[in-house]
């Protein structure tokens, strides 16, 4: 008996914890196992007081290229199979958004399709100069709809569009103007500038990195006085639990805080 | 009796339909009976298989100039026909957002009050470089109110408080800035690439398009996670439609898909 | 007995009003006494005819340097006073949007956290080339949640979460990149730039600014139809008011309007 495929490479380093997609053959298409392997592994880390920030890359040639077509289109699918594959997709994305730590893109090569949306949905990204963005479902016949929830809510109405409506592959400056990704670099500065992020990220309080980043996505979809009153309640809270009075303090009498990382 | 006025010109060719603005004299304002003609038209237009993508443009020079001031401010207007006319406006906008071809605006000269709303209603925009944008209405008094329901779902708050506080011309650059277009061509270029533009979509699925723009502007309203089921809803009957499994067959076996543009 | 110290400098010439933060030496940190003067202060100015348009700006090496840290960590603070702190400035960012008035934030050296917040909250923003702006509340274990509710509504997604997650200055030139202000100027013609945008806003309709500002916040938070139906209501008023009348008029007639700034 064979050992099962390792869909997901698992790196856990200074509090760092790094997630390879490795379908490398595939350019990391999103099959079932590897979409399961990746929630479970996200949520097996939602608990894990060691992980305080989580990076995302993909192995070999390209950061992820979208569905498996080739699984997708198999004899025998049913109504059932695609609801469960984009009920299972839809899961993974938002479960990025529910993580308390926050979550990296490294991308490099092509993000196409449900592979951009993983960019999207991530908290923040990074690109190398080298690589393209598509959500080319139009271009056979099948419309990067769940993509769109995700891409919908962090690009502008008409580049949103352009996108999904042309579905060629633009730039990574031009992700960079539309805000699909936070920073692009050369190549060879990838793996270090998101190295940098994210150990900026691990030497913050976790319990303040979970706080913040719930309250964002909860607050977002509240009108502006729902919002207000929401997250003042949240900053009462925060201020009066452990590290905010440990990083408050360490300000004041201008030292370096200690984090307990709990509230 | 002289024949009716053509508020609208039409023309098909290859399924690309273009509809000019046609009162050159008036900077194409939109009178009630040229608001209520390019409505009729897109309405028209929307059960025609012949069309799959529409371009809106401006005869003469400018693209658009808004309410026609003359005829709104006629002696005996009254609340009601005030009423009819905005209603008339904006649900022509929502039946850009309604129509299942994608809208491209192809903007020259001048954009102003509702003709800036129309470009921002247009699912993409091209301009050429010696274009101007405005939302003018509070130097006569007459604050953008209508238009700002298209602007504020398009730029971010303080690009389109800017344009409609001030109501200053701006540039062709300063709205590709702003996301108000999605690219800015020198003026001999604009016909050429409106045209590749459209050409590029009325090569795709009739139908894998509308379904697409469709599912956008509604999820866009949801919270995301209404926004997902709904969408993977959308996806789940697109990749078992003729024209995904066409498209999906067509990449896997290398060669061009045939769409039948039908579900 | 020594005089109450004045919080917030308040300055009226040709219909501009001026409130400078008037703690230089705490970098205008938001106190509760400085935030409840200026909170009263523009509810005062929203009943004066006398007031078309509002600079807020900060009083020495910048802007405003949020929350007052002292005062906050203070022996025997509870629940109760950071509620109410944090509800007494929720509701100051708040009444800038509800401010008949538009409200200009004129700034330099830097904006943070609630200061940061206070660009957002204001409905245009000028700084200059020095200005660096940052929420960096993570770094003290206290997350910028209630700066976050103005700059989540200001910036995209992306851009939010790097400024709140990673804590760190920011250029102004980031910051216009990311829409969080409108202009950046050399510090020398930041006086001047806020001045003619502040004229240029004293010399249109107080009524028609007035109009118009309200229902942009109220039909942003609307889903698109309803947006529609209520700003066809609202434009249908606003050209029956005299004010636009005149402005009509003025424009057909090519002559200078005069407002009389009423409904």
């Amino acid at each position: 008996m064979s050992p099962q495929p390792q869909w997901v490479l698992t790196q856990t380093q200074d509090h760092i914890c790094t997630l390879t997609l490795n379908r490398p053959q595939a350019y990391n298409a999103l099959s079932n196992p590897l979409m399961q392997t990746l929630l479970n592994t996200l949520r097996t880390l939602a608990n894990q007081k060691d992980c305080r920030v989580i990076i995302i890359k993909g192995e070999g040639r390209g950061f992820c290229a979208g569905h498996d077509l080739k699984e997708l289109t198999e004899t025998k699918r049913d109504t059932d199979y695609y609801q469960q594959t984009f009920s299972l997709c839809s899961e993974l994305m938002q479960q990025i958004q529910r993580q308390p730590q926050p979550v990296i893109a490294q991308v490099h090569g092509i993000a196409t399709a449900a592979g951009c949306q993983l960019v999207a949905s991530c908290d923040l990204a990074i690109a190398d100069t080298q690589t393209r963005f598509a959500t080319p479902g139009v271009n056979i016949g099948l419309f990067c709809s769940t993509p769109m929830v995700a891409l919908s809510r962090t690009l502008s109405k008409k580049h949103a569009l352009e996108m999904l409506l042309l579905g060629d592959m633009i730039s990574a400056q031009d992700a960079y103007r539309m805000g699909l990704v936070n920073l692009v670099v050369e190549p060879d500065d990838l793996e270090q500038q998101v190295q940098t992020w994210a150990q900026k990220l691990a030497g913050k309080s976790a319990y303040t990195l979970k706080v913040g980043k719930e309250a964002f996505y909860r607050q977002a979809e509240m009108p502006i006085a729902d919002a207000y009153r929401y997250c003042s309640q949240v900053m009462t809270n925060n201020i009066q639990a452990k590290d905010a009075r440990e990083g408050i303090g360490a300000l004041l009498e201008k030292r370096t805080p200690h984090w307990s990382h709990s509230a």
